[in-house]
């Protein structure tokens, strides 16, 4: 079972500066779930099949990239990155340095790299978060450098 | 229905250039799929609840970006990027240009930006791919610049 973490939502604009850190639950890849995703949304033979997996460059059964962003989002969401208005991705980058493998347990961290505030919306800016996915050996498995919409408080 | 469309991965490194050009078939974004989609992944009000997304920035109900990025995955494998060696992501940028709303259809329009050769492994190389993920009216929801790790033939 993944950790159940409730939403602590009480991070607004004004309360975020860089180098500010945050840590979420962690999350369990069971290896009928990764094929259940690579069958929906990544049908390639190397996130569903073990022989062809092995066979190809991940040389073992490795889940889709995409499904390690889904679940990162889920961890962010759930208890990574409490802010009061959401996660609201505008885009940003992303890498996949090692491939995430059926039972390995994920977590987050995530740091505030620079925020951004608008001048034309005053009530608003854009926070930058470098998001890492780290399996149990701490290797990080993704890395999400995103830009967010955060709000400040309404007084 | 999603149109069902044979993966055809004919491509490899040296069939590549840059300007070449692929469209993806049609996928349909279905509501309930939406909210399945976000409860598992992306529990946010504003992709589960009409009348939270309405009074959210998004003011309307909005698909999770990330089920966003993994449908355009789905026809990219599918028929929107026929490599040969499947579809090896390394990481990119991305942006969500606008929200993916229910009964939204999307279809992906990708282009070879860029095409870097492996001076180490001459039977490898990194190729740049644009991928713009596009609704029904046409309006980009999703561009997905990915270095992909793309195979010579094997002579």
């Amino acid at each position: 079972m993944n950790e159940a973490v409730e939403r602590t939502g009480v991070l607004y604009l004004e309360d975020l500066h860089p180098g500010q850190r945050f840590t979420s639950g962690l999350y369990h890849m069971d290896e009928d779930r990764i094929k259940a995703f690579a069958t929906e949304f990544d049908p390639q033979p190397f996130h569903l099949d073990k022989s062809a997996a092995q066979a190809s460059v991940f040389r073992g059964l490795a889940a889709s990239a995409w499904h390690t962003a889904a679940v990162t989002m889920y961890l962010l969401v759930t208890s990574g990155l409490p802010l009061a208005n959401g996660i609201i991705g505008l885009g940003g980058e992303i890498a996949w340095p090692k491939p995430t493998r059926p039972g390995d347990t994920l977590r987050v961290e995530s740091e505030i790299l620079e925020i951004r505030c608008s001048r034309s919306k005053p009530q608003q800016g854009i926070v930058i978060v470098r998001s890492t996915t780290l399996n149990q050996d701490a290797e990080p498995v993704y890395v999400f450098t995103a830009k967010i919409l955060v709000f400040r408080r309404t007084s």
